[in-house]
């Protein structure tokens, strides 16, 4: 397993524990991107066989994103992030002045923002709900719950059976979970799943996975459609959409370099065991952490079966600045008292052990 | 100016005259990716000062693209594709049951897939006139005219004084113009303009600018909103939405390779003459390659003071794989009995005769 933490030069520097921000980037990834690139500039990117070269790649990485979600690859959109995942669904799902989408006193400003504007735009109310108290909150008025499936800020695992339960329409925020922890969209039964592919998965920037559930699909209009939302891209006005999740694409055609980088950090894993096995490292790490933490007095907050280990800093940003000084990198959560850890699969006992020492100092 | 032609290493193999497609790569944006790239797999992507670089870049490539524009900084949105453009436009505007879209018979599904999905998700109705007869076929119920600038399909330039006369807000697709042609959005008077980095910019896929007329801006509700979108983003909920262009932003943070590239670019066009230059000299090439071709018998579609030339062809896609084989890269048009070149400031008299040669051959 150690081997994992080779393919990450970053590790070779610092404790990178900050993958909730953006991942390490493999070594491979670097290779596949100047490969890539390469091959842009000195053959060109025009023409059938580059055309049918890029298409195949990136139904590769949707294949990729769909095993790590725990559905068909027809159920996965690509997206350029979260936020991207998220706007897509408020922006399919037929809401209006009256109807109200209930959230949590938790969540990212990649939901947020979005949220602030459906309320500006159609005057749907967003009401905020405790993050562990939200199937309680549901109300007549209720059309979704849309909230973070681990909180970024104490990596809190979100009841979504409760929610479920609710019979309300569930888009959960999965940023702080594909790729940290073992997930099936299917046994989680939400509607939408919107995940970062830059944060655990190790991926470039700019690409994000949107599950939606087929059933929910063929009958919401695209929210951002393309040449290839639609079934006949030369005829558009008189050609359906694609019943399928492709109905959701943000990115159109993803970059070939972006393609690229996704589908090296995903060999990557696959080569070190398998996520399976990744994620029961990561969590195994986290919770040695956290108990570290505490057993040298700090306050960690409340977290559930996560990579996230957030505790009380006095100052978190000057606090975040210290440690980077000593090669440990951490962040701060602004509105909150926290510095959070992020632990992936490929830090091990000295990354703990360098913070747990720094911080003792 | 044949030094210019050195930045592509794609032309020292083959004629491409496809940027219509997507531009050639500059070798200094393979290195400028590499160097991005080879920085966050060794020194990681977190921190304030990773991040302060990356917002630093950003903004500088939005001077860039207002610079193209023709416009302020203030004035320009980072979208991912035209298409991306075209989309925030209509999903800002508030567009309803009995209103109408004009559009023309000559446009790219990255304006046409949009506008299909906007009249079956509210009712606006889209309406069809030729491409150069569309300021006389505005009617009463016309909101909003969206048409290419520059014809994907012939190079014909629209009069987009007659569309501005009608007073109907207009909505340009620039993407066989941006970087092709002399432009100024203030003197086209346009309400929007959205184009592509990756064509005649020759930028990465996945980069696109949006222009947007700063009356519009502030009174519409942000399209596709997230972290940067809000002026404060730890109270999303709280805070009001940038009244510039970031307003429309839809890329959220462009991938640092992403940017990096596209500022490469960027650099090319600047050592080599700058814009005014090159677009000169691309222009002139292709009346010069129209002229040949009309001279040699073929029927040449009418076209404007543009970069593209198409002309007919008795079985197009046929044509494209010969010429390909003879190492000159074209593209055919679905839908049409066109083949289109493409004609940068990059492409030489070489390019020309070879073309003209093999189709004589």
């Amino acid at each position: 397993m150690h081997e994992l933490r080779r393919e990450f030069p970053v590790l070779e520097r610092v404790a990178y524990l900050n993958a909730g921000t953006n991942g390490p980037v493999p070594a491979r990834a670097v290779e596949a991107v100047r490969a890539s690139v390469e091959a842009q500039a000195e053959r060109g990117r025009s023409g059938k066989a580059v055309f049918e070269r890029m298409l195949e790649r990136v139904e590769l990485l949707r294949t990729r994103a769909a095993a790590t979600l725990g559905c068909q690859t027809s159920e996965v959109a690509l997206t350029g992030s979260t936020t991207d995942g998220v706007n897509a669904v408020l922006t399919a799902l037929p809401l209006e002045a009256g109807d109200e989408v209930l959230t949590s006193d938790q969540e990212h400003p990649g939901v947020l923002a979005p949220l602030a504007a459906l309320r500006d735009r159609s005057g749907v109310e967003v009401r905020m709900a405790p993050f562990d108290a939200l199937a309680g909150a549901v109300g007549e008025r209720t059309k979704l719950i849309a909230c973070s499936h681990v909180s970024w800020q104490t990596g809190e695992v979100v009841d979504c059976g409760a929610l479920v339960a609710t019979g309300v329409p569930v888009l959960l925020d999965g940023a702080q979970a594909l790729g940290a922890i073992s997930l099936n969209v299917h046994m989680l039964c939400c509607d939408f799943y919107a995940a970062s592919g830059q944060k655990w998965l190790c991926g470039p920037n700019g690409m994000g996975y949107l599950y939606v559930r087929p059933e929910r699909c063929g009958e919401l209009s695209p929210p951002w459609p393309g040449y290839g939302t639609v079934e006949d891209p030369h005829d558009p006005l008189g050609s359906p959409f694609h019943e399928d999740a492709r109905r959701f694409d943000v990115l159109g055609f993803p970059a070939d370099q972006q393609t690229a980088w996704a589908l090296a950090a995903f060999d990557v894993f696959d080569d070190h065991g398998g996520p399976g096995a990744l994620h029961e490292r990561a969590t195994a790490q986290a919770e040695t952490l956290a108990e570290r933490l505490a057993g040298a007095g700090h306050e960690v907050a409340p977290r559930g079966h996560s990579t996230l280990v957030s505790w009380r800093a006095e100052d978190p940003p000057a606090l975040v600045a210290a440690m980077a000084e000593h090669g440990i990198v951490l962040r701060d959560l602004p509105g909150t008292s926290f510095v959070r850890a992020s632990v992936g699969a490929w830090n091990d006992e000295s990354d703990l052990e360098r913070l747990i020492a720094a911080l003792a100092a």
